[in-house]
C-alpha cells in the first residue's frame, strides 16, 4: 500500500509496537500519550492535536477506553478523555480503536468522524486468540508443578480460544477432553481427536484433571462443580466478565483459580502489535476499495 | 436408549452395517432392499410393506434418491419408488433420510408422515466430512507416485471438508496451503500453521504443487487456471454438483484429475454407518424430549 | 555438484525414474536394462558395455539382485548375470548399488571394482522408512471399511517404520499403541504421547484392535496370539522375511492379513528415485572428498 | 509390587515429591534432609542413621552430590557429607541416587555397598528431556514478546532434547529448523518434517530467527556466529557445562542468552518426582529378577 500519515494515540505495549511497525514500513507516525521510542518517521507529539493534525489515520487503544469515556493508557501515559482527542480531530479522519461503545460511536459521530472498530474484526480476534491460547500454556506450565506431557487437560467450551488451545495442548502431549454443548460441535471436537464432552454433563466428572481452562462467559464452574475439582488442578478462567467459575468458593475450598483476561497484551506484545497492524491495512484496503 | 423396532429400507454398505449396528445394540430390525445379513434381531422382508408394519422409526437412504422418485439401492436391489414404501406406512411413524428433497418432503406430508433429514445435521456432516478427507488422501496417495510426506498440497477452500483434509495432510508430513476468501477465514487459516491465499489469487501460482484438493462448489478452477498446473500434479475435486474444475479441459491438457464424489460411502461404509446410527439417535431422543 | 557420467542398469521405477533425475540435474547418463525414457543427456543402450563404458559412477538396483546373482529387473527388462556387468566394466569405476551380499562384494573385488552399498545409508534407510509407512497406512486405508479416524491401531515395535507410522496414524486421528521390548523405548513412546505396551506383554491384550501393524522380523505373533484378534481386524505385516506373523494360521483363522514387502517401490517410486539420487551424491561427495 | 521400607537422603523438591509418592503407592518411607511433609507411612527423621535403619533401598538425589563430596540438598537442609550416610548403611542395602561420580562409586565400595545411578537409564533420561522441552518452552514463552506461533525457530541438535523441542514448537504453530551433522540425523529431521540444516552450516544463516534454542555441548554459538544473530532473538541453551554459547560475547553484543540448567526439578517437580519413582521401580524390579 502507499505509505501515509498515521497517529496513534493512547494504549499499551502493543499500541507502542504498532507505532514503530508502521513506521518501518515507510509509513509517517505521530504518537501521543503511548510510550513509542522516537524515530525517523516516529515522533511522539506533546499534545493530542499535535499527533493528530496530519494523520489520515488515527489509531486508539484496545479497549479504546477501560472505564467510562477516559483514553485507555495502562502504562501510565496521563489521563484523557476520548472527547478531548475527538475534539481536535476533524471530519475525513478515519479512527480505528478496538472494543468501541455504543456511547463512543455516539460521540464520533456528534463529531463528524468515522471510527472503525478492529476488535470487531475475525481476523484479528481469530489472532488474538492464538495470543490467549498461547499465554493460557505458559501460565499453566508456570503455575503447576508437573508437565504439560501426559497431563490431563479439560478445556470448556470450543469456540476460537477452545479450539486453539486444545490444538496446542495436545501438540504438547496432554490428554486433552474438550466440552461443547451441542451434537455438531461435539462432533467437530471428536473430528480432531480430543475427548468430548457435554458441557452440562459436568457433574461428577471434574475430579481426575490436572488443569481446567474455562473460555465460556457463564457460570459453567460454580460452587458444587469447583467442590468436585481436586486440590492440585489448576483453574484458568480465560472468559470474558462475569467470568466462568465462582473465585469466592474457589478460594474458600482451596484451589488454585486464576482469572487470566487480557493476556495477548501481556505474552506477546509484538505479535499483537503485528496482528493489529494487518488488521488495519485490511481496513484501509476496503475504505480505498469503497470510496475508490 | 430403550429399544425399539427400526426398519432400514433401501440404501448401500452404510445402510447395511447400520441394520446390523441397531440389531447389535438390542434393538428389533427389519429390512428391505438392502444387503443386510440376517441376524437373531435382523429380519430381511420381502415387501415394503412386511418390513415398516411394525416400525417405529424407518431409515432410507443417504440420499433416499439418486433420481427423481426412486428409493436409492446402488447395491442392485431393484427398483422402488419412494412412494411405494410411504403408502405402506402409516402416520406416527418417522422417517429418517438423508438429503430430502422438497418434493419427497412433500410426498411425506401428503401421506401424514413425519420425515427427518439425518444429512442436515451438522455431527453426520462433520462425521462424513471426516470421512471424506481420508477418502481423498488415500485417492491422493493410490493416484500419485510421490509420498505426501514433502508433497506439495494445495487445498481450494476451509469448510468442513478443506479444514479436516489440510489438518490430516499436515499430519503425513505435506506442504500445505490453503485458500479462502475472507480475512477471518486466511487469519484461521494461519492460527492452524497452514500457509494462506486468497482463493481469488489463484493466477500464476497454481505450477509447483503435486495435489490440489478442491472442496468448493463453484468453478474456482477453468481451464485457464488448469494451463498453469504441472503436468505430474493430480487434481482431485471434492465438491458437488457442478464441480469446481473443467474436467473437458483437464482431459485436454493431459491432466490427471478426478472427480470424487460420495467417497463415505465408499472407503469408510462402516465407520459411516456408526455414524448414521448415532445421528438417528439423536433425532430419536430429541423426538422424546419434545414429546415427552 | 559438477556434472558426470552415470550409468543406470537395471531396476524398477525408481531406478527409471533416478536416470530421469540425473538428466534433469545435468548429468551424462546411459541405461541399460531399465526402462527409462530417453531424452536430450539420457541414452538407453543396448549392451551393458555401452552403458557402462563413459560411466564415472554406475548405478545398479535395490536390491541389485532378488536371485543369486541375477541382476534385479521386476519390470522385464531381460536376464543379466551380474558378472556380465562387472566384467565389461574397469577398476575406477565407482558402483552404487543397494542390498549388496557378501557374494556381490567378492564378485566386485575379483573384477578390482569398488562398490557402495547405498541402502546401508541411514538417510536412505530412513527416508525408505517415511515411504514404507505411508504405503501401510494407504493399504490400511483401503483394505477397511472404518476410517483410521478414531480407530484403535497397535504397532508392534518402535524402530525406524514403527517411529513414522505411529506418528503418522496419529496425525490422521487414530488411537495409537505401540509396543517395545525395554524401558527406554517405552519411555521415547510415552514421550511421543502413544500408549505404550511391552511386546512380551500382548497375550490377552490383542482383542479389541482395528488395525495390527508389525514391524519386528520376529515371530512375535504366532497362531495362540492370532486367535485373539478380532475377525474384523487388519493385520499389516511390514516386517522383512521371516516375517512376524503366522500367515498359514492367519488363513485359517478367517483373519485377513497382509504381508507388505517393498512398499516404497511400489507406492512412491518417485520420491524413492528421488532419496537414491540424494544419497548417491552423498556417497560421491565423500569419495571425493576422501580421494581430494 | 510387594510393598517395602524406603529411605529418601537429600535431594530437592523431586525428592520431596518421590517421598509422598512412594508412601502413597503403600512403602514405608523415613527421610532425611529433604523437606517431605510427615504422613502415615512417612516419616522424618532426625539422623541419617535412623532413617536408613530399616531401609531396603536408600534413594539419594540427582546429582547426589553437588560439590565435592557433599549431599546435594539445594533446599537448604544443612550440610552432610555423603561418607556420613554411608557409613551409617550396612552391605546389601540398595542405594539409588542420580549422576554417580567414579569417587562416589568408590566410596560405596569401600562401604560395602551397591548404588544403581538411576539417571543413567534411558527411561529417566527421556522423561527428563520432556520436561527440559517443556521448561524451554515455557522460558521462551516468558522471556519473549512474540508468540511461538508464526515464529521461526532454530533448534541445534537432533538428540533427546531436541528431538522433544522440535515437536513441542511444532505443535505450538512455530515454524522449525533443526540442525545435524550427519545425513543420517538430517533424514530423521525432515522425515518429522522440520526443515533441516548442517549444524556445520551456520554461519551466514543465523539472522532471521526468533529464538535459538542450543542442545549441543560444544561451543557451536562461538562470537563470531553470535554477531549473525538478530537483536530481538532469545538464545536458550539448553546444553551442560561447558555450554554451547560464548555468554560473555552475547552479554556484550546485548543479547538475550539464557543458559538454562536443570529445567526438570524447576518447572516440573511433580512430574519428575513420578518419574524417578517409576525409574527406581524399574531398578528393584531387575535387582530381584537378578538375585531371584
Amino acid at each position: 500500500m502507499k505509505t501515509i500519515h498515521f497517529a496513534v494515540v493512547g494504549g499499551d505495549m502493543r499500541q507502542a509496537k504498532l507505532a514503530e511497525l508502521l513506521a518501518a514500513d515507510g509509513h509517517s507516525v505521530s504518537t501521543f500519550a503511548v510510550r513509542a521510542a522516537a524515530g525517523e518517521r516516529l515522533r511522539p507529539m506533546e499534545t493530542a492535536a499535535e499527533a493528530v493534525k496530519d494523520a489520515q489515520c488515527v489509531v486508539m487503544p484496545l479497549p479504546i477506553s477501560a472505564k467510562e469515556m477516559i483514553l485507555n493508557t495502562p502504562l501510565g501515559e496521563g489521563i484523557h478523555m476520548i472527547e478531548q482527542i475527538f475534539a481536535v480531530m476533524r471530519p475525513g479522519q478515519l479512527i480505528c480503536a478496538g472494543r468501541v461503545s455504543g456511547p463512543v460511536y455516539e460521540l464520533a459521530a456528534k463529531h463528524g468522524l468515522r471510527i472503525s472498530d478492529y476488535y470487531a474484526r475475525e481476523e484479528l480476534v481469530v489472532a488474538n486468540a492464538v495470543a490467549t491460547a498461547e499465554g493460557a500454556i505458559q501460565l499453566a506450565m508456570s503455575e503447576t508443578a508437573v508437565t504439560l506431557w501426559n497431563a490431563k487437560c479439560l478445556v470448556l467450551g470450543f469456540g476460537r480460544i477452545g479450539k486453539l488451545l486444545a490444538h496446542r495442548l495436545r501438540g504438547l502431549g496432554a490428554h486433552v477432553t474438550v466440552t461443547a454443548r451441542n451434537h455438531g460441535d461435539l462432533a467437530w471436537i471428536r473430528a480432531y481427536g480430543y475427548e468430548a464432552r457435554h458441557t452440562e454433563e459436568l457433574a461428577g466428572y471434574l475430579g481426575g484433571y490436572d488443569v481446567i481452562f474455562n473460555t465460556i462467559p457463564a457460570r459453567v464452574l460454580p460452587e458444587e462443580r469447583l467442590m468436585e475439582v481436586g486440590k492440585d488442578c489448576l483453574c484458568v478462567d480465560l472468559s470474558s466478565k462475569p467470568g466462568g467459575m465462582d473465585f469466592i468458593a474457589a478460594g474458600q475450598l482451596g484451589l488454585r483459580a486464576i482469572w487470566a483476561l487480557s493476556l495477548p497484551g501481556e505474552v506477546a506484545p509484538v505479535t499483537s502489535g503485528i496482528i493489529i497492524r494487518d488488521t488495519i491495512y485490511h481496513i484501509l484496503e476496503e475504505e480505498r476499495s469503497l470510496c475508490g
